[in-house]
């Protein structure tokens, strides 16, 4: 073959925020997998479904500002990543329903969450883009994922209806920007927004506090 | 801020078509929002079902012809025009349901659909492409937000069903093409198309005027 | 006109490739119209879903390759046959139940899917990606369009729950990636690859084997 298995995998070093990222895919595909066993979905099913969930938000990203072939066709490694995010919802099927597995995908989840977050906010800027747009494109990374999961299993999108989600990660891409201009260093900037976003996700869900309905 | 808010709003003069775009962008996002309320999404779940709702069309016609970034992400009054329209449904939340309110948001959804054929197929026409295909952009631009918010509240999209509503945005489309083929000056043109869809939207509801089922 | 009818059917010779094409797009077209009278949508409910049905695949595959405009767009004649589709949906609607008509059209789909793996794969592999992707991207090609088609329909896709057709589609891309690696001349990857699809379809069908659920 003339791209052998390895051009799958970047060289390395790679960064924390790249390890953060296919942290975030797995853990976003993992729930894509989960919500195809839940309808009964076949293998491939539950491979596109992950799929779709796990690189959605990038993708939409990606079309809308014209920064293509997307992400994951120039770097394969994310292919292998939701290969992964399927076989470990096959092999631990049985306990992912337990309560510790919950909590667990939980925090991965605002970990996803804070990382795509900050993702698509660089992405914004490095295009150009105004501020406003790029904490638009943080939100689009983070949740449009979520979102076509629940459309493809037919269900009104979880993340429009409950749970301060979307916000956490508009709020997180307010702090990216406003660290920015107040001149901090790029991986500080991260750090508080990645923390921000999980803050925002822990305490609202333990504290059991949602968004206002109109 | 090296983007201060005076950034989001373009410099005037403004053209008549450019504030009529504006007027039909606050009433789809407002539809999307009214929508919203109806399905008991929570205040950020309504602004974004009033987001894709108003700028869902004109963002797949972009990102199909390929005119990227996104025509909102260059002029962030969009944002301003999508908040806007939710700020005006919670205002006027109890209000929205009478009929005065009912036959008022009909009147302008007609004008935005009329306004955004006109700037599809004038989009598709700036691209070379043709002019069947710029009549297909028009449709897309007027139609494609209100689909988007019918499958975000998982509801067969209502413009599939009933209502003449893709065809009057087709027919304007067409009057469109055949007026620039007569030679006629643009801004007739524009007139003409705009004035068609509001015509034809305006007679087959009062007429209850539906398209056959086969 | 400046752009008589004419132009709307690109001139001979025609490859074998692209007649086939057009025939997938007619079945492709004609499963969406028939969705359509089944949910009692309207005239154009019904050439919306044939729209998307036929073309949504290579839409979203070309939009995240970034071959924009895309395809249909360049050449109208997609749009003719979307057309035609409709036509004959209207025309054989009281005969489109019956079991000799449900058999036709399943080999018709069957082909369809087959070529446009092959398209998905080839302008993959055009674009210089990595043919895994490209396999992901014959399988977007072939099985996008009746994934878009039961989302507006407000269904669970029914290729992800049941039958054996993203899987055929992935299988039939492994084959055009395997046969190009052993040096085939490209007519007989096309041929391999649709046989490939074609076949593992009609044995699942006939021998009604599913995919295991997890």
């Amino acid at each position: 073959m003339s791209h052998p298995i390895h051009d799958l995998i970047p060289d390395f070093p790679w960064s924390f925020l790249f390890i953060q990222d296919l942290i975030g895919t797995i853990v976003f595909a993992i729930s894509g997998a989960i919500a195809a066993r839940q309808h009964k979905m076949d293998l491939f099913g539950m491979f596109v479904l992950a799929f779709v969930t796990g690189v959605g938000g990038g993708t939409l990203r990606d079309v809308m500002i014209g920064s293509t072939p997307v992400f994951w066709m120039k770097q394969p490694i994310y292919v292998l990543m939701i290969t992964l995010a399927v076989i470990i919802t096959a092999i631990f099927r049985n306990s992912l329903n337990k309560a510790g597995w919950q909590k667990g995908l939980l925090i991965f989840d605002a970990i996803g969450l804070g990382v795509f977050t900050v993702i698509g906010v660089q992405k914004g800027l490095d295009f150009g883009l105004h501020p406003l747009i790029c904490i638009a494109l943080g939100g689009v990374t983070g949740c449009f994922g979520g979102l076509i999961r629940d459309i493809l299993r037919n269900e009104v999108p979880i993340i429009l209806q409950k749970e301060v989600y979307v916000t956490a990660s508009l709020i997180g891409g307010i702090i990216f920007i406003l660290f920015r201009e107040a001149g901090f260093e790029s991986n500080w900037i991260d750090v508080a927004t990645v923390t921000t976003v999980i803050a925002i996700r822990m305490l609202t869900i333990r504290l059991n506090i949602h968004l206002p309905k109109i």
